[in-house]
């Protein structure tokens, strides 16, 4: 694994720890797009990251879109003509379609039947369903729980408000040496559902946090927003401020066992691009890179044709690939430590790439110079390899013509980007190489 | 298959149905370069679709070449001892070299020998073979046919003339609101031969008339010319007017059970080039597409480097890949409807991809437009899949950014370009999407 | 193969043994980075080569670096308490380190520990070790005759001298038509190695001498020089002419049975590293292309990025692959005559493409002119066949538009570059094509 001297396997199982406690400890928090629980949920991370937290009132105009109403809801359930709650709200937030308008009345299972969503083919476990822009309202439940309802009568409520408040996100800059901006961007819109989307929250809050300990070189935006509205949102108010995204990453879906994905950004080509696979490819365990596409999460936005910015993403299982997705199952036991931890270290390995690759002009470009004689070189000749430091330190003079950053060459040479990297500041020590301030 | 809403399995079948029964009317006409075979053809087309017939003179001069004699045959064969006819062109065209000039002479089955040419490695087919420009005579006949011709003394007659006359060619031009041309085409110089040529001739006699019943874009010019000598004829003739072709496709060899094969323009990658590319890739069935050569078809002339035409050639089995290449087992049992069908289809689908690969401008590029509520998506959020209608979407706004042409938004994408193009006219009908005039 | 008519086997053959016997008579000779050892190698290939002999003083400055104190040496051995020679240099002079300053002293197996240097992974072989830029002395021996050795009391001895004197190596320039320059590099610093560097001297000279017989295009530069040092201390002196280098090759590794190998130059896409691949491409037996690194032989200087001189590297087993690799197991049974001329045949190969790849000029680009009657083309039509003498010609006519080389046409057309070159010369003795002088 490509991993920098200041996140060593050990600050990455912590990191690991660390976040799959702060998973538990928000996913029993009902979120939507909008309401109280996004609010509690961005308070909770501000106990470990200075965020702020924005409100943006409802009916605002953002592109094509407006701020919708806020919804709240306090509970909801499906009571038997015994008064019990044969499905309830309080159990799990999921029952409720996300965005239910507000109803209380009673009912057959038939008239109820419309109202009700499974899905057939995970019978034990409950869907997530949401209705923001048509309003209605609906319960979800297992197949097998609506089989073994009895016909019959049922109270039906759902104690909720829809009604004009305000959209809630978090921003966070980190300030570098220059203006040019790293965003992190992960959304913040789902209720209990663990690796979509609080690993993206754990790992970004991690990642900033981290972050907050270094002296950087780009400054980094870290952004807790509901998916879609919210990037739009933040992209419509923050217009001349995007301009300054150079790279970015949008977080999700990163705690489960599945192998990491990274899905390029609409260019394609970019750094942020050639950085993670890049950092994949040297992590020795096995990958997949994913051609763009404008389905997804908010890379959509980032990459919508009038903003086209650099933004990628990255995450283990991608969005729909996993049996558990967007059901009661993305749980607790299906994101694990060992894997947040693995995104954590991975992430900052990009991290490490952005912020370290200069351009480095070799001034002595005639021949190879003398190493030997600056004590970066063996003594003894004829011998049949070369250690890959040696090799890294001739790449480094080879391809520092000023055309080359230090990612061109590693990726050249086929050298992970660490070794490259320390060639390149052994060699600035002496009299060989000099750093290009961009 | 990619098939337009105007050319369903239905009338690609009954094209298939009519292409054939063409087939089998032409058979029988003995074709050359020049001479009333020709003639005849073309009148018969005209039959179908309103064809220019056009006579150039022998010794006019193109280019490099001039037009030959007009070579017409009434009668020919070999008569043995007995008078019994054992060779009789009236059974088999094929049995004349073409271009065979006049002969009658008795000689033994020796002095004969140096003038009949069999294929020893398919013994029971009758070869076929030209001379356009050595005068000479000769008879082609089965291997088995010549062996168990007995020694003796044998009648030799071709009556052929060979003199000033003309040369032949078919013209067609269907206007369409540009006068930028798609060029169609075929070869007409071989006698009863089915699949080289007449299954070109007869797609292509199909394919216009189709086209003259559509409202189109480009103007089409569809040629049917002895090979070689005929579009070289043409160029000569028409160097204006070949300036203006945008696309084109030579047509031969489409009615046999081979796959598809298209062999590219000389660019390589000239938007026929993709068009056709595009077309079997999204055809479900096997195909192979083959780099260019300067060996071939008429696109050896058009391909030339004085003209450098953007065309391509479209073939099931290439030339000289199937055994019964250029002998009498090219007939009317080895090419079939289906087959002849499933070409014209494919014809249509290229056709319907120039005509319909326009430009468009996103009207609102940033961010993603609300989509719902212009009844353009589903209105539940959460479900695992998302509908290619809806992909095709967002895809055509993702990429209309002035630089994407239809095509182009297609290949990326990966979607077929009729849907490609559908979400494009939905989204045109609203405020989301302009059509860039060019 | 890809052969000249002036190089065929027969010729190749005689060449590989006549490389073979060259290597023979000058593999008892102790050579070093400099000395009398290099001084009579290039006086022995002054036999075959009108070669200049060069000497730059040691403390010269070449760029980062500066020409080293000669070396010599006369004698060196290790003595039994009973006064045998139990490490003799008159044996084998790998037995010395290269570079050893004199010694001479009685000491204890273990205290001459220190001193001697073993290959355990091939513990019969003698290792070959230098210790150019740090004055020390050393034995190389067999692990095997080292574990042999009885504790006792041992006379060492090393009659060298390290002292000023000067660098040598040999030039020779076949001056061509045009003052640009092919440069063919060997480098001639290994004592008796056969394969590094013996064979690589070998077939520079063989090939200087098949050359000085030719008419040329290009002059061709033939360097022999000490590695690294050498190639350093040749541009340094050199600046000016380096500029003229058009193509390069380095030679070595030539003798063994090991497939050939190519590594491109920095470039990766000069035209020796085409004319090479298309040679290797086109030999009708296996071969491997690798990638530029700047780790290897003097390939490593001239592609240093202040001179990135169009040099590529030709060896069959690349260094350090094979066993023998810089030990005593590298000697005459190592390499064989086949081998060598098997290399030479390649060599002269690539000289050709080289030497022939001109652009021509399609006098009559508009369609195909009448090969026929300029008798380059058969008169019966309809066969089923074209040879690939046809074939050429055609490719060549079609892409001979000034844009492209004969090499570009090879490449396209699948031929070989002398079907090519052969077609284009057959084209230019008629009206039809044009050399095209640059």
């Amino acid at each position: 694994m490509v991993t920098s001297a200041r996140t060593g396997a050990g600050s990455a199982a912590e990191a690991g720890a660390q976040a799959y406690q702060l998973i538990a400890e928000l996913y029993p928090i009902c979120r939507s797009i909008t309401g109280e629980g996004n609010r509690e949920t961005l308070r909770k991370l501000r106990e470990h990251i200075p965020l702020q937290i924005h409100e943006v009132a409802t009916g605002t105009q953002v592109f094509d879109w407006e701020v919708p109403k806020e919804w709240n809801i306090r509970d909801a359930y499906i009571k038997s003509a015994s008064g019990e709650r044969v499905v309830d709200f309080r159990k799990c937030n999921l029952h409720v379609v996300s965005y239910s308008v507000p109803v209380k009345a009673r009912m057959t299972l038939e008239q109820l039947q419309p109202h009700l969503i499974t899905e057939p083919s995970y019978p034990a476990w409950v869907p997530y369903r949401t209705s923001y822009y048509k309003e209605t309202w609906g319960f979800c439940l297992s197949h097998n729980h609506l089989a073994a309802l009895p016909e019959g009568e049922y109270e039906v409520c759902i104690d909720s408000t829809l009604a004009a408040g305000s959209l809630t996100y978090g921003d966070l800059l980190l300030p570098g040496k220059t203006a040019d901006e790293v965003l992190i961007s992960c959304h913040i819109c789902h209720p209990s559902l663990c690796n979509d989307n609080l690993s993206g929250i754990a790992i970004a809050t991690l990642l900033a946090k981290a972050l907050g300990t270094r002296e950087l070189r780009y400054s980094y935006r870290v952004l807790f927003i509901p998916g879609t509205i919210g990037s739009i949102t933040w992209l419509a108010l923050n217009e001349s401020r995007a301009a300054r995204i150079k790279h970015g990453l949008v977080l999700n879906n990163l705690g489960d066992p599945g192998k990491p994905h990274y899905k390029k950004s609409r260019c394609g080509d970019a750094e942020i691009d050639r950085a993670v696979v890049h950092v994949l490819k040297h992590s020795g365990s096995d990958y997949e890179v994913l051609e763009f596409s404008p389905y997804g999460y908010d890379e959509r936005q980032y990459c919508s044709p009038g903003f086209n910015l650099p933004v990628g993403s990255l995450t283990r299982t991608p969005h729909a690939r996993f049996p558990q997705y967007h059901t009661s199952a993305d749980n607790l036991d299906f994101v694990q430590p060992q894997y947040l931890a693995d995104s954590f270290a991975k992430c900052l390995a990009v991290v490490d790439v952005l912020e370290n690759n200069a351009r480095y002009l070799n001034c002595k470009p005639k021949c190879e110079p003398r190493l030997g004689k600056r004590n970066l070189y063996g003594t003894v000749g004829g011998l049949r390899d070369v250690p890959d430091q040696q090799l890294a330190l001739l790449w480094v003079l080879n391809l520092s013509d000023g055309n080359h950053s230090l990612l061109d060459i590693a990726e050249r040479s086929g050298l992970a980007f660490g070794l490259i990297q320390s060639a390149a500041e052994a060699l600035a020590r002496t009299d060989l190489l000099t750093k290009l301030e961009v």
